[in-house]
């Protein structure tokens, strides 16, 4: 499977200030389209960071994606920072100028809102049907806008060229035992399924401990064997598995 | 100001399925007692990435904050990969070995549950007042759980000894012009006040386009003035600011 690393670049973040909903979306659809997320990392906006996070990042996994900082003001400086990564110019970048024209006509379109026209030199855009201003891809990087709204717009835009690769299929198993008395057997039967990533996720409900089994492959019949064997394991513990 | 990293460990998160709650909590709470958070990190379960992550992290930071994995089941792998970042064994801790006695009686501690009383040798217990299992700390790394609910009764336990220096405060202008139209002025004045941290996040509603503008600073009296000014860019550029 391909991989990925999803870099959220804003201070607001990294205060408490901002609950992120970036980084759950693109986890979520990239799994759907078959590309495995390896890391999240969310940075200050600061260049020196931004340049060190993005080409480890680039260097480490196929693809990156990047949201924040793509808007007019002073601490808006992602699109700087990543040219600076490639060791290329942030230049104007005419069909983004076009765009803003259209949007803004030539009045409005002061020195704030012709930044957001520049890109790193060999860039290609992402396309804003919200607010107009671009995202851009170069290599395997994606940049694009921390706006949930207008990031989602971003993201489909593009997302058909990640496809193709077989999906993550899931499949939860709820137990109403606690981890700690399945544990050992669970253990075992993780070891006969190399191929079914089987994860517990405790829960502590009113009615008492239990844990969720997600379990997680690129194919479908093992999984379906594999929940078969946790519900089967999960009845001679005892309990009464649901899903 | 005391740097912290915020590193969660869990591949719940990196699949979309769970939205983790932890990080904004601990950046939230770190911000107030006076202690910047400079990065949060998602990484697998996976035992050469925790330990590159952890090592990489306590040499950058003052402060390591982990969530996740510190369960009973083949997945919570993060106590012996933190004992492996140190170099050191990961051990029966005696302590913690008694709390799960007093929890679950000798009974129904079993294998898989007496994994939870093993911590890196040297680490200091983080008390878990709901479930029992403890956390632990060594040197700057503090381990803690990945159910939101635990973590805060962890963190909590511990938090004191992160608070005497000064907190960050903070201050919300609303801007009822949208960014592109006070980006200029907005750097210009950020450049005024190189103590005062100027973020700005847009946002769309029925009535327009505007943006949030937040101040924050360690100096209540230099947050007030720079506010102040912000308020009268505002209304020289025809908006009117409100918070």
């Amino acid at each position: 499977m391909k991989t990925a690393c999803i870099l959220l670049i804003g201070n607001e973040i990294l205060s408490g200030r901002t609950q992120d909903q970036n980084a759950p979306y693109l986890a979520a659809r990239l799994g759907k389209l078959g590309v495995k997320v390896m890391e999240m990392r969310v940075i200050r906006d600061d260049q020196v960071i931004i340049v060190e996070a993005v080409n480890t990042a680039r260097a480490t996994h196929d693809y990156v994606f990047t949201t924040g900082g793509i808007g007019p003001t002073h601490d808006d400086i992602t699109a700087p920072s990543i040219a600076k990564a490639f060791g290329v110019a942030n230049v104007l970048n005419p069909a983004a100028l076009k765009l803003l024209v259209d949007r803004y006509g030539d009045a409005k379109l002061n020195d704030a809102r012709r930044r957001m026209a520049h890109t790193p030199e060999g860039a290609t855009l992402i396309e804003n049907s919200i607010s107009a201003a671009p995202g851009f891809q170069i290599a395997n990087v994606y940049v694009m806008a921390g706006v949930p709204e207008i990031m989602r717009v971003m993201f489909e835009s593009i997302a058909d060229q990640f496809a193709g690769e077989a999906p993550v299929a899931s499949v939860t198993v709820r137990s109403d035992l606690p981890e700690g008395l399945i544990a050992s057997e669970l253990g075992a039967l993780q070891s006969q399924f190399l191929d079914v990533e089987i994860g517990s996720y405790p829960f502590y409900s009113k009615s008492g401990a239990g844990c969720d089994l997600v379990l997680m492959s690129t194919d479908p019949d093992r999984i379906a064997l594999a929940a078969d064997q946790v519900r089967d394991l999960l009845r001679s513990l005892g309990g009464t598995p649901t899903s």
